[in-house]
């Protein structure tokens, strides 16, 4: 292993604000991957390769073969909610995974019981807490935070914690003084501020204590002044936000490719379905807006419509989720996409995604996590651009925009883990392949 | 301009074999955008641009003012055709582009007419060839195109030459012993062997003369070690196979992307309809076969099953084309991806592309007419992988697999432009963007 | 001809609120089959056949030539509308019908001038009218409509004249006690009440003459008591609401036949894309909510659950418009329908439907115009029940459930009609042809 | 009940050749019903209703209510197969229905094992028989078939049989001599005159009998004159030919519904993909012929082009079946139609279906079962019309067009049923309703 990365030894441990959908997957997931060989599909970390070298050395490890990354093995869950169920109850209630598989892991779920969730009520209007810390201001939510993440590390014998949000969108919130500088941001956790949301209750508790913070919704959170200076006071790899599945994947992996070969785009119109708790709490208008800026700022940012007006300066783009219970947790996508191509002539492509939310984005919080918690070994700090692979809406330094486009995501990733193990970046020139061939004449 | 690269001052001139649907869209459009300002859409020569230099530093020039290309004012447009129409009338009977907009550049499409085609009808039996060279031997009507070229140059006054295929596709033909060496193929032209299909006489032609050739289709023609071997004897480039147009273009955005999370896909049905001439050669068994090979390779390629057997070791993938004449020109394809993830959910994308396949087509030949100037002029020769970006089956060096994914032929398209104008080639590492950061602290 | 129909010679004159899209393509579309042999695709009355007696007797005449309708050479054109420009220009501005074609009926478009429009913005909040009747209370404005229609009669020389709505959706309105008898709605006429929409005033002004009215928006106009009681009091036809076109016009082709095959249905959400003013009015949710309840009838009356809870009872709907400019006319629609079937399996139909609102609506405005001459010519008087195929919501007697399955629809308005002309009707029993077989043993 | 019915007390024998994923589906949903209540969706003798007499009269009992059918309590399964798998073991293979379903009725699946099937190579050239008759000659296995009939009679105890053509599709066969008369087909049997397929041999060992047959594939069988005239000499009800499900279903609604409004069609391009035996059956061309005829005819009788050469005159009509395995019995089609509107716009629909053809053929075969039987206890003989609502290809007597619009295939039952119950036939006139209106006043 390369110098300067600490050892993955010891157990890690993942806790996740939200014990829902997504989290009880994930969880369930890894337990059915541990105890009788189910396949982590999805996961880049398990799963992907990486090639390195010269494309005739033909070195593609895995990428879990690569780095230094925890083992499934040493892994332990824990979480808030403000349900009281164990996961095996709340992931029978997601109905995302079939029965039968749950009940094979029914114990190692049942073992699992939130915590008491930090909950503010103006922040998700369409859920009810009940489970939740009745500390009555915000410092003392932090400092209780804190003590849950004692105690779990010690009744685990975890070594390290990550924290992964993985909760629903809280409602929008723009950034205010509060966020501004660390000052601001305590001040206003012993002030009770109201824009502070529960997320950064959470984000703040885990970085203070050096343990790195992800977040998986398009909430503020950790996307402030005041939490990138902390995490850079502690040493902490901070990284969001929104995870990227569905309807937002398939667009950061289209558009890239219409804008490669010049087409123009007139419009693009998106319409969701989905029936779980996310639709339901989508459903309200303050937190809808939350998601839709973080879904409509894609586009702008892959098309640049600045550097090319004659191609996307009229681009009309729509984005609608309509809450419809018989689908459940399989959320479909429409996209009608209206381009143009020589001479202004107009094509059209409609994209149905027959999707399911919770399994796209259960592997996308295991290789984060396991990312995440290499780049703390590695003395990375500070907003990982690197994961931008991951997010919907990628968290980047102050003044640089964020990198939609899911090919050049995946390289910085690729190049990043190639650059931490000592290996050659990769660029896909290839000439010296050709000069030999002219050079052997 | 680097040193290095000769100035394209001086005309250009683009000769085609096959003035059908495709290469009249590419003249007529080249002629409106001449003469009233009509936009190249769909060219990455004339419309994209290109990231130079660290993203901070805002270096986006149009890729037409970072290298050195022929301009649009100078190029002469020529060509060969079984049917004796002009350009004028050819387009009207492909109904791709409106009369309208025909009717405005009249003049310029009557005044260029055919010559007579290098014909076999057991290449393209479902065709029937009337204006047609009658050389009675294969090198008598290599001859008779040499002529032809000179001609051209000399009529037009043009400095330089290229030549891109643009008819339909041959019947398939595997590689033989005739094919395999310069001297067993000049014999075989002697002797009229069968296995040598018209497209190869005239990229013999072309190449013989240093003149740089382009296969728009998938026949073999420039891709047998024949051809590489004169092509590096006489210093010229060349490129192929099958420009990359339609559902395969779409194919060759998706796979890498779901590649790119590790999702599993266990079944990919294509399926087109369309009813212009193609579609009719298209009908003929033998005609479908070339066109067959060329696009279910894609998938194979670029998902590398042997790497990942869990991901796509089972992939049934199948590929119909159907004619339909109620369509035209208008290509429309369909596609069913079932692909699966975490724990193997299944889950579907459906793909509906309405498309047009010459307006597609069109400005890939006018990039590739540009590019293989501009690679004559900075001295390269033989195959021109980082062309790749533009083929639905990329010829690339004995031993070489092809790259498909269309972002990495982007990067490798890009960083060669890069290379030849002497600017640093780009990683998309960056993380020296957030080394200030901590080093700031 | 069947005694007790009048001849329909002389000329007829069809009037319409609201010369938008909809009524200009119907004009410019008749001009155009007058004076060019364009088709009227679509029209039932004029493409239609209708089968007379047995099977066996091939006995299928053209609707017009077998009930007595007038000529399309005999019919003027007339209307109001908000804006002050001709149809010619209100059709170019409309971007439904090709530019050439308009031009090769411009003159005739450009005699037809609207006449000023009876307006209440409180109806149309997103539209601003400025062509309008300035009367200050609603009686005089009756008054003023009833002049224009004895000014348009006298000036067109036509001896009978029907009136058709089609103008753009007003907002939603409930009936009230000033709907529930004539006596009211004339006192609230003359009391100007806010309840009384311009589509009232008009229809109360034609009704009052004898003139047929047919209303082509959802609006409420002439389905209160008021009017019906006055439309038998004058002997005169009356029908609607709302012209039946696209998605429901899909949905009650449709559901009938998932309903004759006892297939359940468990959900079915349609979202439309358009970008016409139609669109742009139905941005306003008081507009949509009154086109919402005419699009959301349609599947229970048709699926009547209350007789099959087990297919139907938790059938859940939703309809969704969305303003999408860059579509224009060219609305687009795509539902999905989750049915289920044998032991309760699910499957899914998914229909894209890329339609042309007014090219859909055009002919529909024709034969409700002729059949309502024709019914008038009859002494029928009252609703037209038997005209319930052409719409969305279709007015019926008090107490009477509509009939939306638009195969019942097409049987009762083709029995009516052999009803009218003393032909059998038709049950399909058909047993009879059988019966000879058996009788020949 | 009606005079002239005979009741349905005793036991009714449903036995079918081919024991596959239909008839598996068929007799486990049918046990699943009975022991546990599982819902038979889709059928329209268990779930559907029946409008009697007036609207207003709100008489809709449901069919099993209203005719005499035989009940399902009341019903015992047989069949024959080439394969000697219990229906437990075929309908696991068929992979259809849940296994946990599968074990609910594990006893009662088990206990059906099929007779040796009567089989010839030369009719289903991509299966292998292995279970099968050894009879030389066809009159032996007819024989052999009566034996089989006539110990299930015994050993279930049953007073009626009734037979179901539930096998894959035999191979396209024209009309010949030797099915022109009873005495050349009986002849033609001691012959074994190779134009007498296996489906024959089943048809005539029941119609002789004065069994009830019913054919669920496209082959001839039972639709030949020499087995109509058996049938009337036996009186025997006969029906046929080839279950309506899926993508014919969805034609046969569709297309009536464009003609209803006078909508014209350019083209109809339909697709399937499926992967069950019946896929691998149809990938054979000789069979697939046998269903392409049956499919391609539906829509020239729906839409009648004589009549109305300007709107399907030129229709361009496409059916493409696709073996892919990846989805097994879920079969999924997809449907693009252009249609054209008012002055010749054109507008497109297209359909995705994503089907299950077992689970909407299981209803169908009961049905079919239970209507022919009471077909036989009241009297009926011969072609049984009123039952073309079930079948792609509706065997008519010569010379009679058959009828495929759903709807008025749908009329025809239910007034054949309301006819043998003496109720009055609907018409769906009405304007009784009104009349009493106009003479209120």
């Amino acid at each position: 292993m390369r110098t300067g990365i600490d050892s993955p030894d010891g157990r890690l441990g993942i806790v996740m604000p939200g014990l829902g959908a997504v989290a009880t997957t994930f969880i369930a997931g890894v337990e059915a991957i541990r105890t009788h060989g189910a396949q982590p599909i999805g996961s880049l970390t398990q799963m992907g390769t990486i090639r390195l070298g010269k494309r005739t050395e033909n070195r593609c490890p895995r990428i879990r073969e690569f780095v230094p990354l925890a083992p499934l093995d040493d892994i332990a869950f824990g979480g808030w909610d403000v349900y009281d169920e164990s996961v095996y109850e709340s992931a029978r209630n997601a109905r995302v995974l079939d029965a039968a598989l749950l009940d094979s892991v029914r114990p190692q779920l049942e073992a699992i019981r939130p915590m008491p969730a930090v909950f503010d009520p103006a922040y998700v209007p369409n859920l009810e807490g009940r489970h939740v810390k009745t500390q009555a201001d915000a410092m003392s939510r932090v400092e209780a935070v804190i003590d849950d993440l004692r105690r779990f590390r010690q009744e685990h014998g975890c070594t390290r914690l990550v924290m992964v949000w993985c909760a629903s969108t809280e409602k929008y919130l723009e950034r205010q003084d509060v966020h501004a500088t660390l000052d601001a941001f305590e001040q206003g956790l012993r002030d009770n501020h109201p824009a502070i949301a529960p997320s950064m209750i959470y984000a703040y508790a885990a970085i203070s204590q050096g343990i790195p913070f992800v977040n998986g919704a398009p909430n503020l959170t950790c996307d402030i002044p005041a939490l990138v200076e902390l995490a850079l006071k502690t040493g902490t790899p901070i990284g969001g936000k929104d995870f990227k599945t569905g309807q937002t994947l398939m667009k950061t992996i289209l558009a890239p490719g219409l804008q490669a070969r010049a087409l123009g785009i007139r419009g693009w119109f998106s319409s969701n379905i989905l029936g779980n708790r996310d639709g339901l709490v989508l459903d309200h208008p303050d937190n809808f807006r939350t998601k839709e800026v973080s879904k409509l700022g894609v586009l702008e940012d892959i098309l640049q419509p600045e550097l090319s007006p004659e191609l996307y300066g009229d681009l009309y783009h729509k984005v609608r989720i309509n809450y419809y219970p018989p689908h459940g947790d399989n959320k479909e996508s429409w996209d009608n996409i209206d381009i143009f191509g020589w001479l202004g002539y107009p094509m059209q492509i409609k994209i149905n995604f027959l999707c399911r939310d919770s399994i796209l984005a259960a592997p996308v919080v295991l290789d984060l996590a396991l990312f995440i918690d290499l780049a703390k070994r590695a003395g990375m700090s500070g907003i990982q651009e690197w994961l931008s692979f991951y997010f919907k809406s990628p968290q980047t330094a102050e003044g640089l925009r964020p990198e939609h486009d899911i090919f050049r995501q995946l390289i910085k990733l690729q190049n990043t883990l190639r650059h931490l193990m000592g290996e050659d970046l990769i660029t896909h020139l290839g000439l010296d392949y050709y000069q030999e061939l002219v050079e052997a004449l």
